[in-house]
C-alpha cells in the first residue's frame, strides 16, 4: 500500500493574504471555517444552496433549479469552448434508437443491456412497431449516421461533440449529481479518424484537453488506464480522470476511450483513402459529466458556511448588500458597481426587510466569491468594502481601484479552492484507497477486490498532484 | 373567405440596391433567383445544406449535423437571451415522469393519453416497479417540484425556463423539423402568478416577447386566439403564432397558455399571500420550438440557389474565398479579414483543390450572407470584393471600410428576406386558408371544416403584416 503525499503543482499555489492589498479593517478567524465536511453536509448543501431538488418521485433524477442551472450552464459553456477551440463542432442527435441497429455491435449491447432503459408503448397502452432504447451514450446512432455521411478521406478526422440527457437505470445505489439514472447534462465527444496513428495522436489531445479544464476548476485528478477485462463496452482502451471525495469514494470525472475499428466495422464506417483504397474508420469517443464536474465543485472546494464557487463558473461573482438595506442606499450601491465592476457578473441584493447579517449568511452558502458592502460611509468616500469568501478578510477599497482589487481576491479564492481540494482528496485517498505494484493481472486484482473490498481503478498513467512515483502503479478504491 | 394582402410594416422596408456603396463591378440578374420554392426544394435543401439527416431509422426522429446543430444553438442562445433579459431563471428538468404523478390533471393527462411515450422495461426484461412517462412537455414534473418549493408571495411572479427534446408520437405524418416525434428543441416557459390580473400581464408580455424574436428573425407571423373547444390539455386560453408555408400548410411557430388555477390545484402549488391567506398560484406556460424555427427561415427565406440565412444566426456571416485557390492568396486572405472583418463570424475556405465556382455554389448553397472573395489585385490593393447572397452584386472596397460595407449587405439582406417571407405567406394564405367573420361557434366552424377540409385555427388577435381589418376575423386552414 502506497502512502499518497500531496504535492500541488507550483503554479497552483495561493496568493497569500499579504497579497491583497487595501487596508484590512477586519478578518474573521480562518479557523471558523471547517473544510472537513462529509456526506451530510453535502446533501445538506446542494439542496440549501437550490442546486437541485433531491425528493423527485423517481430515483436518480434529480431536476435542476435555477442556481445549479447556472452554475451548469457556466461548465457547460466552458467544456464546449474547450471543444470548440480544438475544432469539435456540435451535433444534436436524437435520445431514441432502434433496438435492432442498438444490437448491432455486440459488446456494446450486451455491456448496457443490463442498465439501457426501453420504451415500447405509448401511453394510451398502443405498442411501438419495434422497441426504442433510450440512449445510455450515443455511439450507435452517431456511428449509423457518419457511416452514410463519411465517404473520403478529406472528412477525416472529424470531430463531432453534444450535451445531452441519458439513461442508466444501474440497479446500484443512487446519489444526486453522483449517481444517476436520467443524466442530465452528459457531454460525450465522437470522433472518426483515418488511421490508428492518427487515433492515437487525438487520444492524447482529448486527455489533454480533460486535463485542462479540470486543472482550470482547480479539481485534483488521477488518470487511470482500466484493466483490460473492464473496459467500455466496445473499447480496446480506456483512460478514466478519477478524484476521490472525503467520503472516501472514487468518483469518475471523465473518460477517453479508443475504440478501435470494432464500431467502424460493426456500422461499415467506410472511406476511401488518398490511395483510393477502402477503409474502415479508427475511432474514439469521450465524454465528460456536468453532473459529476457539479458534485466535485461542490464538495472539493466548500467549507463548513457552504458552497464556495470558483469566480469563473459563479452563477454571481460579486454580490452587494447595502448597509443598512435603506432603499436609497441600495440604489447608491448600485450606481457605484455598475460602473464600477461592470465586467463581473454582479448581483445586487435589493431586499429591503432582511438584515446584513441575513444576506451574509445566504450569499456565503450560495458560495459567492467577493461581497460587496455600500453604507453611507463608501458612498461619501467614492469606496467599496471588499469581504473575500475564503478568509472573509474586509477591506476598504477606492472605487477607482475596485475591479483590480475585486480580481485580487478573486485570484485568492482560486488558490484555496485549489489547496482546499488537494487536502481533501489527498487524505481520502491516504485513508480510503490502494496503491499497489501489480501488473494487469486479473487474478492478483480480484483478490486484492476480494480481500479488501474494493475495485481496480487502473494504472496511475498522470495526475496533477500526485507525486511523479505513483505512475505505473495500480490503484483500488470504492466506487460511486 | 377574406383575400389578404400584404403589408410589410415600415420598419422593414429593406434598403434597396442603391443603397449599397462602392463600386459594383458586376451584378448578376436578380431574375436568375426564383423565390417560389416548394417542399421538394425544402427536404433537398436541409440534406443539402446539412441542417438535419433525414434517413434515421425511426420515425419523425432527425439528427441536427453540424452545420445545423450551429444555427440552432444562434437560435437558442437568441431566445435565451430575450428570456433571461425578462427574468426568465434556466432550470433543466428530467424527462421521465412517474404516470402516477402524469395522471394528476385529469384533462391534461387525457389530452396526451394518444401522444405521449412510457418507458417501462429495461433492456435486458426487466420491469420498472412503476411506468415512466417521457415529456411530451415538462408541466408536471416542473409543477410538481415548485409546489414544494413555494410558501411565499415574496417568491413569485416566479419564471422558469429550459429547451429541452420532449416526445410527442402523434399518429399524423411527420416531416423534418416540422412535425417530429422527438422534438430535439423545444423551449418551454412557466410562470406562477400571484394574482389573475398578474398572470393576465405577463400573458401579454409573453406574447411580446414571441413577436419581438419573430420581428427581428423576419418571419411574418398571425397571432389566433385558440377555440375554446381545442385548447391546451388543462389551459383556459391559448394563443398561436402561426405561419403559412409555401405548400399552404400551417405552421405553429409558438403558443402562450393561460392556465388560469387548473393545475395550481391539481398540483397543491400554494403560496401565503401578504394578507397571511393561504392561496392557489395563477399559472402560465408557453413555448416556442427551435425546430420550427428552423423550418420556416429555411423555408420562407430561401431561394432556389438555397439557404439564404439571417445574418445575426448564420453559423457563418461571411465565407472567404480565394481566386485562385493558391495557398498563399489563402494565406494573405486570411491576414486580411482577420484585421477587417474581426467583428464578425467568418469562415475561411481554405481548400485549394476545388474551383472557385465550385465554392459559389456550395455557400450559397448553405446561405453565407456576404461572400468575400479575395485575389492579388485586392491584397495588392488593400480591397476586398464583396458579394451578398441576394443580389450577388459584386464590388470592390477598402480594407479599412469592410466591416461597414458587409454590415451595410447584411442589412440589405434582412430587408429582402422580409420581403421574401411576406410574398412567400401572404401568397400561401390567399390560396389556402379561409378568412371569415365568425364567432367562437362550435357548429359552425366544424361545418367550415368538412365543407373546405380545413381546421379552424383561432380567431386572429395580431400579426406582422396582415392589415388591421383581419383582426377579428376567424381563420381556418390545414395545419403541419
Amino acid at each position: 500500500m502506497g502512502a499518497l503525499t500531496s504535492r500541488p503543482d507550483a503554479t497552483y499555489i495561493s496568493a497569500r493574504p499579504s497579497d491583497v492589498s487595501g487596508g484590512i479593517i477586519a478578518r474573521q478567524e480562518y479557523a471558523k471555517v471547517d473544510i472537513n465536511v462529509g456526506k451530510d453536509w453535502f446533501e445538506r448543501i446542494i439542496v440549501e444552496a437550490e442546486i437541485v431538488y433531491t425528493r423527485y418521485p423517481v430515483k436518480g433524477v434529480y431536476p435542476y433549479l435555477p442556481y445549479g442551472a447556472k452554475l451548469a450552464r457556466n461548465l457547460e459553456e466552458l467544456v464546449h469552448e474547450r471543444l470548440e477551440a480544438s475544432g469539435h463542432e456540435p451535433i444534436v442527435f436524437p435520445s431514441l434508437i432502434p433496438l435492432s441497429l442498438f444490437k448491432r455491435e455486440v459488446d456494446f449491447f450486451e455491456g448496457f443491456m443490463p442498465e439501457a432503459l426501453l420504451a415500447s408503448r405509448k401511453l394510451s397502452g398502443e405498442e411501438l412497431e419495434e422497441p426504442l432504447v433510450l440512449r445510455p451514450t450515443s455511439e450507435v446512432p452517431i456511428y449509423h449516421v457518419f457511416a452514410q455521411l463519411i465517404s473520403s478521406y478529406r472528412q477525416l478526422p472529424l470531430k463531432v461533440y453534444q450535451t445531452v440527457n441519458v439513461y442508466r437505470i444501474e440497479t446500484r445505489a443512487t446519489a444526486p449529481l453522483l449517481r444517476l439514472r436520467e443524466v442530465t447534462l452528459f457531454n460525450e465527444a465522437h470522433v472518426f479518424c483515418r488511421s490508428e496513428g492518427e487515433a492515437r495522436r487525438i487520444f492524447e489531445e482529448a486527455v489533454e484537453l480533460y486535463r485542462g479544464i479540470y486543472d482550470h476548476l482547480r479539481i485534483p485528478y488521477v488518470i487511470v488506464k482500466s484493466p483490460p477485462w473492464d473496459l467500455f463496452p466496445g473499447a480496446v482502451e480506456n483512460y478514466d480522470f478519477i478524484t476521490v471525495l472525503p467520503d472516501g469514494k472514487v468518483l469518475e470525472l471523465a473518460s477517453v476511450i479508443n475504440l478501435g475499428q470494432k464500431f467502424a466495422r460493426a456500422f461499415k464506417v467506410r472511406f476511401q483513402d488518398v490511395d483510393e483504397e477502402v477503409k474502415y474508420a479508427w475511432q474514439l469517443c469521450y465524454g465528460i459529466g456536468i453532473d459529476r464536474m457539479i458534485a466535485a465543485l461542490v464538495w472539493l472546494h466548500g467549507d463548513s458556511r457552504g458552497l464556495v464557487l470558483h469566480p469563473d463558473v459563479a452563477p454571481i461573482q460579486v454580490v452587494v448588500v447595502a448597509i443598512p438595506p435603506e432603499p436609497e442606499l441600495v440604489e447608491g450601491a448600485r450606481g457605484a458597481v455598475a460602473s464600477a465592476l461592470s465586467g463581473y457578473r454582479v448581483h445586487v441584493d435589493d431586499d429591503t426587510q432582511r438584515t446584513p447579517g441575513w444576506k451574509f449568511y445566504y450569499w456565503e452558502q450560495r458560495g459567492v466569491p467577493v461581497r460587496v458592502e455600500v453604507g453611507r460611509r463608501e458612498l461619501a468616500s467614492s469606496t467599496l468594502t471588499l469581504v473575500d469568501r475564503v478568509r472573509f478578510e474586509k477591506a476598504r477599497v477606492p472605487l477607482s481601484s475596485a475591479a483590480e482589487e475585486v480580481e485580487r481576491r478573486m485570484e485568492l479564492v482560486r488558490g484555496a479552492l485549489w489547496e482546499r481540494a488537494v487536502t481533501k482528496v489527498s487524505e481520502a485517498l491516504r485513508k480510503r484507497a490502494l496503491l499497489l505494484d501489480l501488473d494487469f493481472d486479473r487474478g492478483e486484482c480480484e483478490a486484492v477486490e476480494e480481500e479488501r473490498g474494493v475495485s481496480t481503478l487502473g494504472k496511475v498513467v498522470g495526475s496533477n498532484f500526485l507525486p511523479e512515483e505513483c505512475v505505473g502503479k495500480m490503484l483500488f478504491g470504492k466506487k460511486y
